[in-house]
């Protein structure tokens, strides 16, 4: 297997992207690593042991910042690393990409190369929320990403690609969404959700409503556990919850936000006036925030791509883009899109127009 | 002044609901209470002292239940509470009304009885959230809310009225939120924000960036502190954040349901291990969970009706009924609305279309 790591997205670049993918090379044996980058600043992080035959220099000389307009740096720039990254997939050099970088750039270069999976209307951004252990989700310990404790998970797509998509394309979210799901979270039957402001079937905008309609319909009907609202994500009501681009990233914001209010108020009002348990206390808290500090997940796969295509969080450190290197080879190996292609071929014909 | 308050609508109704509006006109020496609702039910519960002068009934004899389809059951139920609460609101002879009856069929009949104000396309729901204590926002002590402890807040609208909403109608949310978060917040010059998936100009779905336009060109530019994000809402980065009322529910319904789940992980790995402090620290956990407990909140105005109404949540106690009573009695004695129309009127014309 092959996959071409952009070495340099990410805020900290190129340091900890390498020896995240040094670190890959070394706990999977089949991996073969093409470091897409600047070959000078990238050597300079190389003079490390590795096993050289199974890591590739891809040199580039151009890189796009975080802060970059996406559209505008992949024109002005054409050598960048994520459009070479893009054009390698594109040509089936590798079989996965992965990029710590402007995720603006990573969305527009698939939109860009247009190698989409058959059939396939609009790639979107699958990403996972932590949940409650309500379902019968198997812990984290057994899950790719690693990195939330004890608490079980469940599957957010569209979470920032498609931020206008009609109702076919929030059902081709939900085919992709179950199949990565089973991969993932290691379920056989994954249920699908599609968020919604109450759980009737009436309930909704234009969107929403029409998209329940083709949902009840589809050969996913019986994974469809129908409507669900905001407060039921964390609850773990179902496996995968369908969106919307502009509610998923609010939803991981918002999440974001929320985690970050609780947790000042506990340490202020909880923790800090403890007489004698306040260390321990801190240290419980330290363990919560660190779980679910979205920056340390594994990166989030643009579904409906020929091919696979993790985006990790311009945070990620070393632990995180071994992750998504992780993530990447099981979901080769795992044949994902060979299974998104079987799901999406049962669909009825639907133009966009529908 | 003289305020309807639907007597059967809430989980618990009509118990909870008149002795919380016998302790508004306890508090409130220039208010009188028009009681909605069925005379034989609501007298069992005025057998207690009270200034009958200042309470009156209006009896009806039917009620819309909470999980009653709004729209059918209006129809069906012609003498319903909420209804006839409406009917009194558009015949001018209360100036508030307030329910903490059938949400939809609160909404529905304002639509219905279109006593819209002068230029206000439709009507939508002002909420408050919770805020971390970064801007100068008066501590809520001085809220007529009274709820949320030592926090700020900020006015989320629309938080559900208006699903399908025209730019020119998340413009005119921008209005009415501002003039609202004058009386609630006590804040002379409230900053309002649109909420999108990124803060340039240039992002977001259709909606918002026709949005964006029609603020920054508007005459609320001043105020107008561009896009925010669900991180920011939290962070208190301004006082009124517009959206529609999709995207409005979901924000709701997804803090209360990641503050559940993160108190429960707090309760679970930080407080019950505790050898020595762990009551304290459960008291502590208790004060933080009822003071964002979104239930106890004093109700939510659909804002751009001619005339008050306030809308409570189906389980709110005695005390949230008293708290919205006051919170109406406050926004008719600001003249909330003459602010409003005057506002409105220096809008350009825009047709729905636009």
């Amino acid at each position: 297997m092959r996959i071409a790591l952009d070495a340099m997205g990410g805020d900290e670049a190129p340091k900890p992207i390498i020896l995240g993918g040094i670190q890959a090379v070394l706990s999977q044996p089949e991996l073969q690593l093409v470091l897409v980058g600047d070959r000078a600043q990238m050597e300079s992080h190389l003079n490390i042991d590795y096993p050289k035959d199974r890591v590739e220099i891809f040199h580039c000389t151009q890189t796009i910042d975080m802060h970059d307009s996406p559209l505008e740096a992949m024109r002005k720039k054409p050598d960048n690393s994520i459009s070479r990254c893009w054009q390698l997939l594109a040509e089936k050099k590798v079989d996965a990409i992965v990029s710590a970088g402007n995720t603006g750039a990573m969305v527009g270069g698939g939109f860009k190369a247009r190698k989409f999976l058959p059939k396939l209307r609009r790639p979107g951004i699958a990403t996972l929320m932590p949940t409650a252990n309500l379902s019968s989700n198997n812990p984290s310990s057994n899950n790719p990403l690693g990195s939330a404790g004890s608490t079980s998970s469940c599957v957010l797509i569209d979470a920032g690609a498609n931020l206008d998509p009609k109702p076919i394309h929030l059902l081709q979210y939900g085919i992709m969404g179950r199949r990565y799901a089973q991969t993932v979270l290691q379920k056989e039957n994954p249920t699908i959700g599609l968020l919604n402001v109450g759980e009737e079937a009436s309930k909704g905008n234009e969107l929403a409503r029409k998209t329940y309609e083709l949902f009840h319909n589809s050969p996913l009907a019986d994974s469809f556990v129908g409507n669900v609202e905001g407060r039921d994500i964390h609850r773990g009501k179902c496996d995968v919850v369908v969106t919307d681009a502009f509610v998923g990233n609010v939803i991981l914001k918002l999440s974001e936000g929320v985690f970050e209010f609780i947790m000042k108020r506990v340490a202020e009002e909880i923790v800090a006036p403890l007489p004698s348990d306040r260390n321990q206390a801190y240290q419980a808290l330290q363990r919560i925030v660190h779980r679910y500090d979205y920056r340390t997940f594994g990166g989030a796969p643009l579904l409906g791509i020929d091919g696979i295509c993790i985006i990790c969080h311009g945070s990620s450190d070393q632990r995180a883009i071994q992750n998504a290197l992780t993530v990447a080879g099981n979901l080769v190996r795992n044949h994902l899109n060979d299974k998104i292609v079987t799901d999406l071929a049962l669909l009825p014909d639907i133009s966009d127009e529908d």
